[in-house]
């Protein structure tokens, strides 16, 4: 069954090409990975990932457990962009992985005590060198372990990469104008300038 | 001659589409055009502009001379902006256009105030009927109207759609995932459930 009534989790082109950016500004050449927040909204099961924004994030590589994420800064950029774009919510949270790691169960517990009921947490792989910048999506539920603890653990959600009218016009265009080889050349000849 | 020394203008996917995203939110089937503030770097002449975020904006459309711009916001904004992107420096302004208009020689007089020494000002219009989503970039001069006062008037930058590699991938990546078939109807199959 749909974990918490999740039938899909829709990331839209805005998104991928975010993360990309907060990867290649901070975590690009080294192991680290990066985290942020989602916004968008769901309906009948649909989630769809419309927008994000970077979080300062930080975490240890020795001791999975100690990690840190500035609640400050996401509660006043969340702020800001509701002021902008008041459709959108705060419906879950990125990291680059491309592993699901042990902070990941502690910024779902983060995320409901800010009020969001069912956390989605959009893993995507945008190392250069790895192809199709692979996209995993989870939500947590609550299982029953061995020693008769209840705790949270993550399990896959169906996504797909959408998008609307306007934004496959967007990036059909975009690819048009990067992959159009007059454009390069303008631009060599103009830095050669 | 080039003005300010600006050579190109070279204009990074994520702004193409997160300025689409902006008009879709706000001025989608309106006569309005929404505003933003750019982010990124120059170097020699070339400047790059890698990233931006929304700015509360409104202009009264019997006069032109009538217009808002939340700076309060806009200081706010970028002071968020440094934390997780410590490179990138307020460069200049968007609007969608399709014109320019009176209150943007107040933006451009703002950004100056605000020590940005050369504000460009990058029109993207994302309409959806219109095709290729063209962009004019600019930046003022100071000219001797004939009254003889000085004042600065926008003239025309060249530009470019620039990608580095990774968003290059990252945009072809996203074009083959939004047209594929398979995907659009994982989708329907899954928002019928």
């Amino acid at each position: 069954s749909p974990i918490e009534g999740i039938s899909s989790v829709v990331v839209h082109p805005l998104v991928m090409l975010s993360v990309t950016d907060h990867y290649k500004r901070v975590a690009m050449n080294t192991k680290k990975r990066v985290v942020g927040m989602l916004l968008g909204h769901s309906h009948k099961g649909r989630v769809d990932v419309v927008n994000s924004f970077a979080v300062p994030f930080a975490e240890d590589p020795t001791d999975p457990k100690v990690w840190f994420l500035d609640h400050f800064y996401l509660d006043k950029m969340y702020k800001m962009f509701r002021k902008v774009a008041i459709k959108e919510k705060l419906i879950g949270f990125y990291s680059t992985g491309p592993d699901v790691k042990a902070a990941d169960i502690g910024i779902d517990e983060l995320l409901r005590s800010k009020g969001v009921a069912h956390p989605v947490f959009v893993v995507i792989d945008v190392r250069p060198h790895v192809e199709g910048m692979p996209v995993q999506t989870y939500a947590t539920r609550e299982v029953m372990t061995d020693a008769r603890v209840v705790e949270r653990q993550f399990e896959h959600l169906p996504n797909e990469i959408g998008a609307s009218e306007t934004e496959e016009v967007a990036v059909e265009h975009l690819l048009r104008e990067v992959n159009d080889p007059s454009v390069s050349e303008l631009g060599a000849a103009l830095s050669a300038k």
